[in-house]
């Protein structure tokens, strides 16, 4: 398939407090890439940690990516100048995949909690919303996805947190969590 | 990494109404073959259905599958015993390979759905669990997750819908939902 041949594109958010939004994200592009679709993930909170997804999306075929921030995690009460900057260069960088046209389905993962911390600005993710080419495929991955950016999402699923091992000091695990 | 040096394994559960319980258990896939962890992927209720994730998941390297059930939903009103066969024979698939010791990683895709519709006995399922090599990650995905293995696991996500485009008559397309 051509990204054209696809169809309509919708705007999907992954969000709420439970595991599984990123991964989600990229359970979608591993099933793109069996379609022969192409696909572009742009890493807005990742930095360089060597999370497992890097290596094995490099092995997919059709599947681009770049990453952005720092593998310290952002304290929000303490922006850093260089944590905006980053930012702003994820959102530049999914722009150009997204009006590119040449992406079937682009992934801004983490993007929602870049707007929660104010390090980019809604109103650019509306517009760039708006004005995707109509077969693209968005998704928007983290917490506290902004209410606005739900309104104009097709498929909004929010990851409720039932239970988790981190509640009871198990630590994150290499191959598992990332 | 071989499996007994990945620590503990848990068990996972992806249910709730709402889209990416199997995506995320294929995020989850994807991340765990970017550390060269082995997994097996048993998809009980998916038939012969040519979902693009075949093709990816087929790509990937120390992956493994089996398929059962039928192409055409189950009607929970009215089961066949061919459907509670392959069901039978999903979870001796799997327990063959959890208690095999080989994986790092075993996914039970929709063995919720399958128990719900009483394809599988939950005893059976409950012994798997009480069973497996501590090493071993299970994920258990699909609705209507039973309140007795909600218990015994340890990571428990609720996809809840949002918003959902099949609400508003749009179709499931290929390359992103199948």
């Amino acid at each position: 398939l051509t990204p054209q041949e696809n169809g309509k594109g919708l705007v999907q958010i992954f969000t709420g407090n439970g595991k599984g939004k990123t991964t989600a994200a990229l359970g979608t592009v591993l099933r793109a890439t069996g379609h022969s679709l192409k696909v572009f993930i742009v890493f807005f909170m990742k930095g360089d940690y060597a999370y497992g997804e890097y290596s094995a999306l490099a092995k997919l075929p059709n599947v681009e990516t770049a990453s952005f921030g720092f593998r310290k995690f952002t304290d929000p009460s303490n922006i850093k100048p260089e944590e905006k900057e980053q930012a702003k260069a994820a959102l530049e960088t999914a722009r150009k995949a997204v009006l590119s046209g040449n992406y079937n389905l682009v992934v801004l993962d983490e993007v929602n909690v870049a707007l929660s911390y104010n390090l980019i600005e809604l109103d650019d993710v509306i517009r760039l919303i708006k004005e995707k080419p109509s077969h693209v495929e968005l998704i928007l991955t983290g917490r506290y996805a902004n209410s606005r950016l739900i309104d104009m999402a097709d498929l909004v699923t929010e990851m409720v947190k039932v239970k988790h091992p981190f509640d009871k000091g198990i630590k994150a695990r290499k191959g598992i969590e990332y």
